[in-house]
């Protein structure tokens, strides 16, 4: 079949092997269409020191497997556990040290024409849901996931740094929960996208210019030196969720979160059922969110647009 | 009156003008006892610009005030709110932007004869506390701060880092949990009084040799490396307390924290009413941790000496 590979040096689309399902609890899925997150432009950046076919965020249709699953339309958790460990028996599935990682770690990802994942990973799609939303499932999982860990209420004040993908899912989600959302991000074409929603924006540099401190602020840019400015931005006692993984380490004064109190929440993947619950309903609007979609044999230019500072979400369609 | 002040250059004994009480909510104590504390000596290294009296960890007895404190034996909270602001309606009196601290902010401190604090930063000594062990009640508090931020019970495991004043501290009051308590230090001598108390004990090269990883991991070593490996230490989903304020910004891989969905608490000043109540119980220990005693006429020697590595409570005394 056809793929989009990353071979340690370069991304190339080529002939891959197809996959196989290693046991009975597994499923092979025909991708319809994929998208392009900053993790796998990160991969091609060393992260992760992967080596295989590129991808985690999808959409399709169960080709092979048990009997009920097979004609389903999925998306999938990325998160695939061993479920013999302590850590899977505590219930956290998505921390099992021996897991695999959709297009991540150990398991090749979804910029291919199918891919095979275990059953407990997959989530029927609801019907009023296009392929086109269900492909931001996983991404919108991971920002729901602020929502298990940090209680998040109509009084609390939130601040979202980033209008990048995540940026302006994690505002919407922010703002499904009555709270007072404010974003602060770089583009005022983006930033327009969150006030159609309801959610307050201020330009980086008005915010600079003009700061302010709020009970829950999420760091979403990406940038090493975000982590600063978010923590100037939360007030005593309040709670910074950290959702950026960036390869940089950079230097962090600690002594505020000690002398302030800071709470720092590290959050990454999350729950496929509030996501799916939420492009249902509409209360979470990605359509705009669209940049381009290319065919999968266009995959190399795909992720070289992703790439490009300011540029939303790409797709990539294996069927096209 | 006599006491030992910082002017920004050295600290020294000198002829200082006595407190004065500004409003009729605050009392002036006669100091019995003091505790040098590592704050104070940052303090002589430029932290915090304070320029006065040294000194916030006490134990006294109320010279003049309301008629029902006068007499009474007392220890006292360091943080002075304004009272007016919307930190303090929300409760948090400890974190008022107005605040004034004792001798670490606007406010002379205790190695002093006397000292002026607000009424309601005072409570009394129960009667079989001595003063030995009352002194240690600031920072006894900053220790079951944690319980006030951490749900830690009996079925967690905890991991303190630091065998300094506030770790031997920290390491007591997290075993009054039920928790399985480990604590790593550098010094045998040190591990063994806590080894007395129930808590087990590893040497940070034998730690390092073998490390693990807790559900809850306390940072008390005070040096700014130890972000990092109190980071490592902790299991996915866990909390990692940050107690220590290190001057220096350390340069810091913040991916573990989101990957492995770590909390970060930073901690500072606690609760008196615990900590006075776990020294009228016995349930912690803090006789072993005074080191010497100095009158306040060589308060300078007493600096000198909290400063030598591996020291730990050096107290000084007013009255001698």
């Amino acid at each position: 079949m056809k793929a989009l590979v990353w071979d340690g040096h370069e991304a190339k689309v080529c002939e891959h092997p197809e996959p196989v399902a290693t046991a009975s609890d597994e499923a092979i899925v025909e991708v319809s269409l994929a998208g392009v997150c900053a993790t796998d432009l990160e991969i091609t950046r060393g992260y992760m020191d992967y080596r295989g076919v590129l991808g985690h965020e999808f959409v399709g249709r169960v080709e092979w497997g048990p009997e009920e699953w097979v004609g389903s339309r999925v998306v999938g958790e990325i998160n695939a556990a061993c479920g013999a460990c302590e850590v899977c028996a505590e219930g956290n599935p998505r921390h099992c040290p021996n897991r695999s990682v959709l297009g991540i770690q150990d398991r090749d990802g979804v910029f291919a024409e199918r891919v095979v994942l275990p059953i407990a990973n997959l989530h029927r799609v609801p019907d009023e849901v296009l392929d086109e939303a269900a492909v931001f499932a996983e991404p919108l999982a991971a920002a729901f996931e602020i929502l298990e860990q940090v209680d998040v209420g109509a009084c609390d004040h939130c601040l979202v740094f980033g209008d990048g993908r995540l940026g302006l899912l994690i505002a919407q989600v922010l703002a499904t929960t009555g709270a007072s959302v404010h974003a602060v991000g770089r583009h005022r074409e983006k930033l327009a996208l969150l006030e159609a929603r309801g959610v307050r924006t201020v330009t980086a540099d008005d915010f600079e210019a003009a700061p302010f401190q709020a009970d829950i602020v999420v760091e979403a840019t990406g940038s090493a030196d975000g982590f600063a400015r978010a923590i100037a931005a939360t007030r005593p006692r309040g709670t910074l969720v950290l959702k950026s993984t960036v390869a940089d380490a950079p230097s962090v004064d600690l002594a505020p979160l000690v002398i302030h109190e800071i709470t720092v929440v590290g959050s990454r993947c999350g729950p496929f059922g509030p996501a799916l619950e939420a492009l249902a309903n509409s209360s979470v609007d990605v359509a705009p969110l669209i940049a381009e979609r290319f065919p999968l044999s266009r995959g190399v230019e795909a992720l070289d647009r992703a790439r490009q500072k300011g540029v939303l979400k790409v797709l990539i369609d294996p069927k096209a």
